[in-house]
């Protein structure tokens, strides 16, 4: 665990009081969490606009499986040695839909490639690529 | 499947040639595909603006294992009634941080409620709520 | 003047290191106005999701003025009774294009109705409206 | 004006129809209006990921005029050679504050600079960098 430290923060009145109705709501039990949220969230965006950060991703698909090779393009990609696809979750909407999540990691830039191909396939009707930065990896 | 329309979209060749090398980079096999993706999105958009739609949501949250009550939050969260907790997915990151993706699903209002309440938490450090509009489900 | 509030907040130094850093590049005199930054936004961004919330907004509009009535419409704008129609911005681009920033004040919701009536004029080639979420106005 | 040509585009009926019932309330005159616009925001979004990227930017801040450098920032600004900053639009919202709206011209990288160095001047409460991709500018 880090060594913690203590800075002092001032705030007019109102605004303390606007965003301590905010945490209540939301459910903090302290303004330090939701102040560290707050930071940790802008050094995150910060991070991701470089192409060569590394981070791990999400990337979320709904797909109608009845139309699309998805499927076999998830058993590759697990296979390729570009990134590391780390695992997936598959979950059955409807009688079309599926909604299939799936974690990678690696360098933003390789991410964002991989992540579009996956978004422009057939049959993929929404998507969304989530990206959260980490520290490089050392093994898998 | 529903029935194929036809319609026809008239463009400046300029922007046309843009959007063709867009998504030829994107890997989309067709004009028509990369439309319907677009046209797709902008309506879950929309959608997602009224609390009250339907939508399935993944929820992805970065914690510390060691200091934070998640796991149980989230077995509480899947035996509640509130909303549908479909799944989760969990990978170990490093020797700290863990990556949950939990998929909900329900009105927008009560994901965005349930989302924020796991976002707060103590240990979780950075998280997203990703939602996607969809039919009202009939039944689990 | 708001009276001032003094508060503690605890970061890991690692967390604080990084935070000091991103700050410097952005040239914050102090890390109190930053997160007061951070707190702004952060509940600025909650009160916007509520449509009869109070905002002034910034339209921003890209349009070809060989091919609009958008200063028409302008006009038009600036003196019915829906919207407080402040003010506008009118830059030349280049042959074709203009950039026009309008500024509305109002009930979120009726300024997106608004906004999203010029976006979608013909001629209007992108644009986007931005919200900041203000006290109700008194008089005009 | 550029030449105009025309494609086809095949969506199933189900989604059209939920297409034209928006496009119809944001008061588009065609399918091929609201397309095309769907187009150029991919492309503008995509274009401004590029640091070196030509583009036209409008600043938004709000600040209190009472406790802020900000007018006299923005003189120097408009007197360096870094960027083009072509005009401002100055809105007096209440007591303490004031809308400035900011229109910059330059590279994205360069814009993003100036624009975060504006923001976390002390003063300013609120504010947003807001890009659209233009071609490069030949001459001021």
């Amino acid at each position: 665990m880090d060594k913690v430290e203590r800075i002092g923060v001032s705030l007019d009145k109102k605004l303390l009081c606007d965003f301590d109705k905010l945490i209540a709501r939301r459910g903090y039990e302290s303004r330090s969490e939701a102040i560290r949220d707050l930071v940790r969230r802008e050094l995150s965006t910060e991070q991701l606009s470089d192409p060569k950060a590394h981070a791990v991703a999400a990337v979320y698909l709904v797909y109608d499986h009845h139309a699309t090779k998805v499927p076999q393009k998830l058993i590759d990609l697990q296979h390729s040695h570009i990134l590391q696809a780390i695992s997936s979750l598959h979950v059955h909407l409807d009688h079309h839909d599926c909604l299939e999540v799936i974690v990678l990691r690696g360098p933003v830039g390789e991410i964002n490639q991989v992540g579009e191909n996956l978004l422009s396939m057939k049959g993929v009707k929404l998507g969304r690529i989530n990206l959260v930065a980490t520290e490089p990896h050392h093994g898998s």
